[in-house]
């Protein structure tokens, strides 16, 4: 697996079962997307749960119950097969995490892609902006907040944010650029104080890695793809799937085609 | 009835019927919304019609099933009787236009408030630019296009585009004002040629009134909010409310408040 696969070849090696691991830094430049698949009778509410809180959860595409092709965001890839691991909740608890979903999949499935933060860290780093997590190579430090999402009942929960440190200048121009791309995740929701949205201890993250803030540094805080899935896990259905965490779904768009017009 | 009465009075003269017309200038400031009412088992394919063709379908809010109250765009309202005049459509045919459709009301009952073009007419007379239809008093000139919007079954159709007439200089101004608001059909989708979308006679319009072009100025072509209606009627539902033409929802938000950020 070399950084400058396509889009389908990632997706073919994970079908393949040659890639089974995270898929940060591979097809660069291509858009990567969370993955929740249900059942269609709670499609409804999840989908409206993502309408009102467009922030955490911005969906590029749902597909038509049964059809396991995203069509618009990359036609010739199969849902069941083409990410490198899935993570299979039954009761809001995590009961398996296989390489490929064939042998689960229902006629009434709807999946959905849902944006993610490494299409716009991109054009952070494009822009020469440092992203701390980046340059450690560890994972993004995530926190629950004390914000309350907009619920679509059976969904509800906290909102979920990402943390990346900046001087101000450069977050004024981070703000800039992610305010770019609504699609995923868009411009962040705090800076500074961590206090004032409930996180008590910026050095423990929730979920992923603490990172350092240097001096002169300011803590700023977008919404996180985390977010539906910590609301999936609260609404305990009987079945869903996501993508295992990392493991994203390779699209056939160019992040750039995600920029706001 | 004043042009300055605050949202909740227009509603509530809507209510007490002695608002029955048009709302196009009243509560000024306050964004006014298109309606669809429909029973739950067709809103989760509507609401995926709305997400996979944004521009012409921008939802603002859509409620829990049975409930009449838009509680996140105004929380005191009610949708059954604070519209000035509804349509009723029965297999795709408008089989009634009441100014109450309380006795209509049925529990699976779902409503979508979707964005309006009115809230991006006010910043563009801000900015100085002439509207055409808004000097002449008269309906935007609107046009169906031979562009299919991303069918999500049983909803399917053209776009329709209303369009203003501007000088170059204008309408590159117009084309950044609007792009500040995608949660009411943003920037443009063409600008010049009528054909190249479809558009046999622009001095024709399909809906609205024809406005002049005058020499110099340039037609721009924006998605407009009766795309959605033109897929509703084709999918010939039993049963669908949604507002009568220009009688829109009068919301308690401000237009500044929709601007993308």
């Amino acid at each position: 697996m070399t950084a400058a696969s396509a889009p389908a070849d990632v997706r073919h090696q994970a079908r393949d079962g040659r890639l089974t691991g995270p898929t940060a830094g591979l097809a660069p430049g291509f858009t990567q997307a969370n993955l929740v698949i249900l059942p269609r009778e709670h499609a409804f509410p999840f989908l409206l749960f993502c309408q009102r809180n467009p922030r955490p959860c911005p969906v590029l595409e749902v597909t038509e119950p049964g059809d396991p092709v995203p069509r618009r965001f990359a036609p010739s890839a199969d849902l069941r097969t083409d990410l490198p691991r899935y993570r299979v909740w039954r009761d809001g608890e995590l009961a398996d995490e296989p390489t490929d979903i064939s042998s689960l999949w229902q006629e009434d499935f709807v999946s959905f892609l849902i944006g993610c933060s490494f299409t716009f860290e991109a054009p952070l780093l494009d822009a020469g902006l440092p992203v701390r997590h980046i340059e450690l190579g560890c994972n993004v430090p995530m926190y629950r907040t004390s914000i309350d999402c907009v619920a679509a009942p059976p969904f509800r929960g906290k909102l979920v944010v990402s943390m990346r440190p900046f001087l101000p200048p450069q977050a004024i121009q981070a703000i800039q650029i992610t305010s770019r791309f609504p699609a995923v995740h868009g411009a962040p929701v705090h800076f500074g104080d961590p206090a004032q949205i409930g996180i008590e201890d910026i050095s423990r993250p929730d979920f992923g890695d603490a990172v350092e803030i240097r001096p002169g540094e300011t803590p700023v805080f977008w919404a996180c793809g985390v977010t539906p899935q910590v609301a999936l896990m609260q609404a305990r259905l009987p079945l869903v799937i996501t993508h295992s965490p990392g493991c994203m779904f390779v699209t056939d768009r160019p992040d750039a085609e995600l920029a706001a017009n």
